[in-house]
């Protein structure tokens, strides 16, 4: 068995296209387009990546999209002042605050920032308002990553009601929300987290697996059913040799990549379970664009939601 | 292996014994009782024995319960002015509205009503703002049977850590909050329902099982590991004699008790499971007490933590 390889960045120029139609009708009505506020609080060079991606993305599906950058030494007040900006602006339906906040700001400001912009506009899903109605199963924003998780699998043909599933960690932006996706969807959902005893022997029960637990290549073929749709959302930059050997052997092109740059993007999936499998997210390439399609899909719902009570 | 059978009326007894002191407490501080109100709508005979329960149960804890009757008739305009005047109220620090509404306020009102209910006073935990803080793990209101079955598994020495965990039925009442509560403790949690092929199979593999279907007797031998713990959730009235000949043979103690009143109140577990399990909770007496106790402890909870944010 060979497992099909999704194309997540296919997945989403499609999805993109599907929002651009959209875009310009909410436009041609409001005589601006679905706007999408971004703060961003110093400058992490993977969150200057991250955002770049949202920016453009954005931009390519006909939404505007402006970057509100913050020093590193932003207080907590300055940072909650520009989320209220953002709530209170007519052009912004839906406001992201980039995560991590920075080292300045402490532990515990994070879900302060989070719980302080309007459900209406959250578009990453972390208000509890929001976490609470997709519990609930009523109209809500929900985080972009299990969103996306579930389209490839929907977009794929995997079937999934009736189906057991399995989801490797209980992550507030993962694990939990994926888990009741799959719920709501009639699927049979086991949450599996590091106290899990003989995690491989449960994962292996699973026609859907969910890898979501930030360790690379810890899923092996020991894990995965033949024939199962395994989804990989980890997504690890490697530089220890020994781990990238381990999942890529010396002379294949992913090895040669990391000897060109000393480091790799990885997932949370070996690579050896393609064999076993019969459907298989890539990292980089699967979960990844899809996260950034669905928060895109999240600004239209949240601009268009505005319209519908308005 | 005969299970060792929970008296769930006794711990709840013990439960609110706890709950006299800081009942004491909290009144010296203020000059008055935490307050609860119920807001009963109709005459729903079942309803008038929950609400009369949780009435005597406030009482015996030292609290202040307070009951507002709405007629059959009465609007859902009414309904929410009601609750309005209990958000404001100085002396209530739980609101709960007794559920089911009635016929003629129409299936949608229920969750408007609840969603109106202050969140620091929503002591039954059904407002979206309680349920994603329960998700994120951070304090909330959590419903009473979720938070009674847990309270009786770590009252009877059951680990929870590590274990696997089943729960039958994915409502939003018990099976989501009890699935979030344990999954918080580190057990496994899968969560079956009627889409779940093979429920018995799955349910068998549980050291916790969590039977919240509302299927008379669904729970049979076959689902259960020996010497799992099996909390009973179902609360059904039966009145078939067929279904209860099935669960308790003719000549039994309850089988008189139903032919003396053509009525009986029974749970979704089999008594021959008491033959299998290690650890079983009865109904009644097993996880209903426990209920009306942890709402008596979650208007405690509102109270002083309304007292820590003032």
């Amino acid at each position: 068995m060979t497992a099909r390889i999704v194309d997540g960045t296919g997945m989403a120029a499609a999805i993109r296209e599907t929002l651009k139609p959209r875009a310009a009708a909410f436009a041609a009505e409001h005589g601006r387009p679905p706007g999408l506020g971004i703060i961003l609080i110093g400058e992490d060079p993977a969150s200057e990546i991250y955002v770049r991606n949202k920016l453009r993305s954005a931009a390519e599906a006909g939404l505007r999209a402006d970057l509100e950058r913050l020093p590193a030494t932003a207080t907590l007040a300055d940072v909650l002042a520009s989320v209220h900006r953002l709530n209170e602006s007519d052009v912004h339906d839906g406001i992201l605050v980039q995560s991590p906040l920075g080292p300045s700001l402490g532990a515990e400001a994070e879900q302060v920032v989070f719980d302080a912009i309007d459900p209406r506009k959250d578009v990453d899903g972390f208000h509890p308002v929001n976490v609470g109605r997709l519990v609930q199963k009523r109209p809500a924003l929900v985080p972009g990553t299990p969103l996306g998780v579930v389209e490839i699998l929907e977009r794929s043909g995997v079937p999934i009601a009736g189906r057991r599933a399995v989801v490797i960690g209980r992550s507030d932006i993962v694990g939990k929300p994926v888990a009741m996706l799959l719920l709501h969807r009639d699927a049979t959902v086991t949450i599996c987290h590091s106290k899990t005893p003989d995690l491989a022997a449960t994962a292996a029960t699973a026609d859907i697996l969910v890898a979501a637990i930030g360790r690379a290549g810890f899923v092996t073929a020991a894990f995965v059913k033949p024939g199962a749709a395994v989804v990989d959302v980890g997504i690890t930059r490697v530089t220890d040799p020994a781990i990238v050997a381990r999942m890529f052997p010396p002379g294949s092109a992913r090895h040669a990549d990391f000897e060109r740059r000393g480091t790799l993007v990885v997932g949370d999936v070996h690579p050896e379970v393609a064999d076993v499998a019969g459907l298989l997210t890539p990292v980089p390439g699967g979960v990844g664009p899809l996260t950034v399609a669905m928060l895109l899909s999240n600004v239209l719902r949240a601009a268009e939601g505005g319209r519908r009570k308005a």
